[in-house]
C-alpha cells in the first residue's frame, strides 16, 4: 500500500462502472491506511493495552471499523449473513467517550490479533463484492445501498485520525517507528501573533441534500447567520505563545478556569499540555513515536478547557476580551480565504502528507495561516442540528447524542484528517476535556452568543417516547411502562437482576428497580438510551409534547417527581442489539422484551438464545402488538402475520409457542393497551399482547 | 410544426442541460401535435359538439390537457399560482367513461375556443419556464418535480390518440381534411389467416422502478408467469375476415354474446362494426375525415365484446376453442418477435406515420404480423396491479379505478399511438364496450385463466377507510360518519340539498340522505369516491381489514345491511377539489367538510368561497383534528399550529373564527372521537373538533 491518502470521491458522475472502481480504490486506500496506522503498535501484545483508562484496548478499534460495515449492512437489510457474530457483537460500539458504552474490558475474552486480521480480510472481500454488485445509480443518494458502504469508509477515516491520537497517548515503549510516517522537521522560533480584521459577512452553514460529496447527518439543513466585523489571530497559538501561559502559572490560577475546567484540573492534576513532556525544567514534545525538543513554532495541542483558560488569561492580561471563534465566524474566515470544498495537502498540512504538526507560519491563506489543517481549532459553539436536521436511518446516533451543549465543534481539520474530515461542510464535536490533534486560535468579537438554556429533547421520535413513558395518560389507559413492570415483577420468582430489553427512554427500567436489585436497560438506539441515562446523571428528563402542528409544550420530569431518588444506583443503560447481544449481558432473573420482537431484523436470533441469558427459574416477558412491517423485518423473518406455503394462516403467538416451548413454559397471557400521543388530538392506540414464559 | 411525432426521451443521461432541452423539444412536439389534431374540427362551433352522448364536448378535451399540467403542479406544491382557476376547475376531470364524472355540459357555460387557445399558450410558456428551472438530477425519478412535467406530456399523448378516436366518431360534416394527415392508400385483398405455433416461455411482465423510460403506475412491480405452448393467428382479423361473421348473422345470434355483450346489443342496436358505414347493401369504411370503399385488408376496428363474439362464432364453426390472447401470451409473442423497448415506425404502423390503419400483411415480425402497431389488440386479461403496485402520488386515480375486472387490457398500440403508448411495458385498459383504434387477433390456448371472484378492494388506504366507515367500532367510540351526519342534520335548518365534502368512501353521504332530499358526496380522490358509487350501483362494498402482518379478513357490506335501499336515488358521488370546486356544486342547505381542512393544499381557498355554495340559512360543519403536516399543506398555508412573527401561538380554531366570522356565526362546538383500525391490535385514535357555522 501507499502511505498516500487519496481524496474523497464525488457522489455524481456519468459512469456507474467507473464509480464502482473509484469506490473500490477509495475503500482499499482507507482500509489499508487504517491497518498501516496499527503497525505503530510495537507487537501484538500492545493491542490489549489502553491508551487511557476510560478507553477500550486497541484491539477493539482494530476490529471495530470492519464490524461496522457488516453491522450496518445487516441492520439495513442489505445483506443477511454475518461473517462472525461474536466479533460483530464485541466490536460493535465505538463511541466510547459515552457513559452508555461498556468499556470494562474484563467482560471480554478478546480474540487474537491474527484472528481479527483474518476477519478484517474477510470483510474486505465481502465489501469488495458488494461494491461491484450492489444496485447503483448516480448520484449516490442517502437511501442508496452504496451510501452504507461510503458510510463505512468515512467511519474508518474518522478512526484513522482518532487512532493516531490514541497511539500518540500510548507509552512510548509500546510504539515503534513506521518508515512511511514522516514528521515535519522544519521548526524555528514562532512568529509573534497579531490580530487581523475580518469584515462582516453572511454565512450559510448547512449543505443541501443534493450536494455531491458524502456528508454526515449533522451537515445537512439550513442555518444562515449574519456575522459582524471581528478580529482573529493571524496564527494558531503556538507552543511558544502557550508557554507564557504555562510559565505564568496558568494551570494554578483557578480564575482562568470555569467549573468544568476546575473539575478537569482536580481530576487530572495536569500542569501543562498533554503532549508536552517535562524533563527536569525543560518541556519536550511527544510526537506519535518519539519525544523531541520543543518545536516552538508548532501549534500547541490542548483541549477546549485549556484553550478557554488561555483566552481568559490573555483577556485579563490585556484588558480585551478574547474568545474562541464561533462556527459562523470561522465560516466567514473560510469564505474569505478562498478555500474550496475539499482542501488540498499542497496548500495545507492535512490528508496525512506529514504525520505531525508543522510550523504555524508555513501555510498562508490570504493572510490568515492554517485556516485549515495542522491541528483542529476549538470553537466556542456547541454542536446542534441545523433546521431540517434528520438522522440517517443507518446511523441514527452519529450526532444526536452530542446535541447536548456539552460537545464543542472543532474546526478546520488536522494533519491526520482525510476523507469527509477535510471537507468544507464537515462538522465534528467533542466533549471539552477530550484530546484530539487540536489547538486553537482566538478572536475579538462583539457577537452575543445565546445564553444556554435547558436542552429539551429535539429529536421528535425520542420526545414522543418520553411523552409516552413520562407524560400524561389518555383515554383512561394506564402508563404502559409501569404496568408491564408490575406484571413482570409479579411473575418473576427471583429479583436479583433484570434486563429491560428495548428499554427506549428507560421508564420501565426504573420501575423494575423498585423490585429488583439491579436492572440493565438496553436499546438498539443510543438516541433513546441516553434519556434514561441522563435522568440518572442530571436528575431530570426534558422533552416536549406536540400540541397542534408545530406548537409544542416543554415538559420536565425529575427523579423526585418520579420517586426514583433511591433507585439510580440500581439502574444502568447500555446500547445493544437484541439479535446479537454481547456475552456480558447475562445471569438475569427477568428478561423483559417490550414491543421489540416485531421491530427486530431477525427475531429468531433473539428467541433462540434468550434462555442462555436467564438464570434457573428465570422469567421471560414478551409484549408486542405483532405489527410486522417490511421496513423493520424482511418478510422471510416475520414470526407470523402471513400465510405459509400450504395457505395456512400463521399467527405470531402460535409461532412463539412453537419456538419457545422446548425451553419455556407459557404461564400467563393477557392484553395490555397503550396510547402514544402524536398531538393533542391524535394518538396511536394499541393493544399489546403480554406473554410470560418460565424457563424450564 | 412538423407532423412528425418524435420518440420519447430516456430518464437518464449525462447532461442536465441537454436533458432540459430534450424535454422541451418533446413537450413542444406533443403540445403542437395535440393542437394539430384539433384542426380536424371544421370550425370553432364544432368544439361544442360531442362525438357521443356520454362524452364531453370537444372543447373540454382541448382545455383539459393544458389544465392537467397546472392542476398536478399545484397539487404537488411545485407551483403556487394558478393561471385561470375557472378553466382549471371545469376542464379538470377527463376520464369520462366513469360515472362519477360530471358530463352534463349544460352545467357549464363553456368558454370560447380563442380564450382556451390563449390559455393553452400561457400554460405552454409556464411549462417551458419550469422545464428550464425546476431542480433536476438524472435519472429523473418518480419523486422528481420534473416527473410531473413528463406526466403531463404523456397524459397529452394519450389524449392525442383518444381525440383521434373521438374525431373519427364525429359526423363527417364536422370534420375537415388536414393536409399533413395522410392515409395509408395501399389496400388489396386480405390474406387468409392461419395459426402459428408459439413455443412456451417465461414472462416477466412488470418493469423495475429504475427503468430508464417513463411509466405509469400500473407498469411497475413484479409478475412472472410460465406460458405453455399455444397457437396465434398470423394476422390481425381483417375487415374481410370479420365480414364473414357479420354476413352470417353474427350480431343477431345471441349465443355468440355474453351477458354484457347482449346488453350492449340491446342498447346500441348495432349490426356491424362502428366505423363501417352501410350504404345500401355495401359496407363502406370511415377514416378520420372521409368515407372510402371497404379496405378489406385493413384490420377491423371493434370493441372487446365484438371481438369475443367473433371468437365464439369461429369456435362453434370449427369445433376448436378460439380466445383473445392473454397479457402473458402476448408478451411471449413480443419477446419472440425480437421487438425492442420502443417500437419504430419504420417497422410498424405507429407513432402517427400514417393517420389510418394499413394492410394486415404489411409489417412482419418474425412471421407474425402487426405484433405492434396498426390497431390495438384486445386481450382477455382484465388489468390489475402487479405485486408491489403503488399509485403515484400525483395521479392516484390513473389506474386503480380500472382494477375492477371490467377493464380489459389492450395490447400493442395503434397507428395513433406515440410516447409511452408505444413502449413495451405500457399497459392500457378500457371497458369492453369502449371504442379505440382497436381490433384483435385470436389464439388457441390451453391455459386456464383464474375464475373471476368478487373483487375486494386491493387499495390498502381505501380498504382502511372502508373499515373506518363501514366496519366495526372500537374502544366504545361510535361510528364517526354516522355521528357527524347526526350532528349536521340536527343543526341544519333546511334539508333539501347537502354536500358531503371529503366524503371518502361515502358512508356519511348515505347517512345524510336519511334527512336530506339530495346529497352529493365529493372527494379529491376517485379511489375513494368510487366506493360510495359502487355501493349505489352494485349494492355492496367489498373490502378487507388487516388483522396481523399481511393477514386480512374480507368483509362485505350490502345496502340491505345498512338499511340504505331507499336512499340510493338521493345520493351521487363526484370527484372534486375543495380548493377549486366547480360552479355546478351549489345551492346547499348544508356543507359538511369532514377531516378535510388540514389536508388541503390551500385551505383558505375553500374557506373564502364556501359561503357562495350555501343557500340562505345554510349550515357549514367543519370537523378536523388540525393535524397539519407539510406533506399535505405548505407551512405558509397552515391555518394554525405555528407561531406568528411576533412569537404568538396561532391555533386553528381561532383562525377559523377570524376567517369565517364575517359571513358565519359559530353556533356549536364540540369534540368527537374517531378510531381508524390499522390492524387488529393497532389503531389511530383521534379527537376531532366539530364546529357548526350558520351563514349570516
Amino acid at each position: 500500500m501507499s502511505k498516500h491518502s487519496i481524496y474523497p470521491l464525488t457522489l455524481d458522475g456519468n459512469s456507474v462502472d467507473k464509480k464502482r472502481l473509484e469506490i473500490k480504490e477509495y475503500f482499499h486506500n482507507t482500509y489499508d491506511l487504517f491497518e498501516k496506522v496499527f503497525e505503530l503498535l510495537k507487537d501484538d501484545e500492545v493491542f490489549y493495552q489502553k491508551s487511557e483508562i476510560t478507553r477500550h484496548p486497541m484491539i477493539f478499534y482494530f476490529g471495530h471499523t470492519a464490524t461496522f460495515f457488516i453491522n450496518k449492512l445487516i441492520n439495513m437489510k442489505i445483506i443477511d449473513k454475518r461473517i462472525n457474530s461474536d466479533f460483530e457483537s464485541i466490536f460493535a460500539v465505538g463511541v466510547d467517550e459515552m457513559s452508555w458504552d461498556d468499556v470494562e474490558s474484563s467482560h471480554y475474552a478478546w480474540p487474537t490479533v491474527d484472528d481479527v486480521r483474518e476477519y478484517r480480510h474477510s470483510v474486505k472481500q465481502r465489501v469488495d463484492e458488494l461494491i461491484m454488485s450492489l444496485p447503483l445509480t448516480l448520484p449516490i443518494a442517502q437511501d442508496s445501498d452504496m451510501w452504507i458502504i461510503l458510510m463505512g469508509i468515512e467511519h474508518e477515516r474518522i478512526h484513522i485520525e482518532t487512532s493516531l491520537v490514541l497511539h500518540r497517548q500510548m507509552p512510548l515503549e509500546f510504539i515503534k517507528e513506521v518508515d512511511e510516517f514522516n514528521l515535519c522537521v522544519e521548526s524555528s522560533t514562532a512568529p509573534k501573533n497579531e490580530m487581523i480584521t475580518i469584515i462582516s459577512g453572511e454565512v450559510k452553514l448547512g449543505k443541501e441534500r443534493s450536494h455531491n460529496l458524502y456528508g454526515w447527518d449533522n451537515e445537512y439543513g439550513v442555518f444562515n447567520e449574519s456575522v459582524e466585523e471581528f478580529k482573529v489571530s493571524k496564527y494558531l497559538v503556538s507552543n511558544s505563545e502557550y508557554m507564557e501561559f504555562v510559565l505564568s502559572g496558568g494551570y494554578e490560577n483557578r480564575d482562568y478556569w470555569d467549573d468544568e475546567g476546575r473539575k478537569f484540573l482536580d481530576i487530572t492534576k495536569v500542569k501543562y499540555p498533554h503532549f508536552w513532556i517535562k524533563d527536569g525544567e525543560v518541556y519536550k514534545y511527544r510526537t506519535i513515536s518519539s519525544v523531541i525538543d520543543m518545536p516552538l513554532s508548532f501549534p500547541v495541542d490542548v483541549n477546549a478547557l485549556e484553550a478557554e483558560a488561555f483566552c481568559r488569561y490573555k483577556s485579563q492580561k490585556e484588558g480585551v476580551k478574547y474568545l474562541l471563534p464561533s462556527e459562523s465566524e470561522y465560516r466567514v474566515i473560510y469564505e474569505q480565504s478562498g478555500e474550496g470544498e475539499i482542501s488540498n495537502s499542497e496548500n495545507a498540512n492535512l490528508n496525512l502528507s506529514y504525520y505531525s504538526s508543522c510550523p504555524i507560519d508555513k501555510y498562508n491563506f490570504n493572510g490568515i495561516y492554517d485556516v485549515v489543517g495542522n491541528v483542529w481549532q476549538w470553537s466556542r459553539t456547541p454542536i446542534r442540528g441545523f433546521d431540517g436536521f434528520e438522522v440517517h436511518e443507518a446511523y441514527d446516533d452519529f450526532s444526536t447524542p452530542t446535541f447536548d451543549d456539552k460537545h464543542s465543534l472543532i474546526l478546520g481539520s488536522s494533519w491526520a484528517s482525510s476523507g469527509n474530515l477535510i471537507m468544507k461542510y464537515s462538522r465534528y464535536a467533542f466533549r471539552k476535556h477530550f484530546y484530539q490533534h487540536a489547538g486553537f486560535r482566538y478572536v475579538i468579537s462583539q457577537t452575543k452568543d445565546k445564553k444556554v438554556q435547558d436542552i429539551y429533547e429535539s429529536d421528535e421520535l425520542v420526545s414522543q417516547y418520553c411523552e409516552f413513558q413520562y407524560g400524561e395518560t389518555h383515554f383512561g389507559v394506564n402508563n404502559f411502562a409501569i404496568e408491564t413492570a408490575k406484571i413482570a415483577s409479579k411473575y418473576a420468582l427471583n429479583h436479583s437482576k433484570a434486563l429491560d430489553l428495548g428499554c427506549a427512554t428507560g421508564r420501565a427500567t426504573y420501575e423494575l428497580a423498585k423490585n429488583f436489585n439491579e436492572v440493565e436497560g438496553v436499546d438498539f438506539s443510543v438516541r433513546f438510551v441516553q434519556v434514561g441515562s441522563k435522568l440518572k446523571e442530571s436528575g431530570k428528563v426534558l422533552f416536549h409534547s406536540v400540541e397542534e402542528g408545530s406548537l409544542i409544550k416543554n415538559k420536565r420530569v425529575t427523579l423526585q417527581d418520579l420517586g426514583y431518588e433511591n433507585l439510580v444506583d440500581k439502574v444502568s443503560f447500555w446500547q445493544g442489539d437484541a439479535c446479537n447481544l454481547k456475552a456480558n449481558f447475562n445471569s438475569y432473573d427477568l428478561v423483559m422484551a417490550t414491543n421489540l420482537i416485531d421491530r427486530l431484523y431477525n427475531p429468531m436470533l433473539f428467541l433462540e438464545t434468550v434462555d442462555e441469558k436467564l438464570n434457573d427459574e428465570g422469567i421471560l416477558v414478551i409484549t408486542s402488538p405483532y405489527t410486522w412491517q417490511e421496513s423493520s423485518t424482511k418478510k422471510e423473518f416475520w414470526l407470523g402475520g402471513y400465510c405459509d406455503e400450504s395457505g395456512e394462516e400463521i399467527k405470531t403467538i402460535d409461532s412463539l409457542k412453537n419456538i419457545l416451548s422446548d425451553k419455556f413454559e407459557l404461564i400467563h397471557l393477557q392484553n395490555l393497551e397503550f396510547v402514544i400521543k402524536e398531538s393533542a388530538r391524535k394518538y396511536q392506540h394499541t393493544i399489546s399482547e403480554v406473554s410470560v414464559w418460565k424457563k424450564r
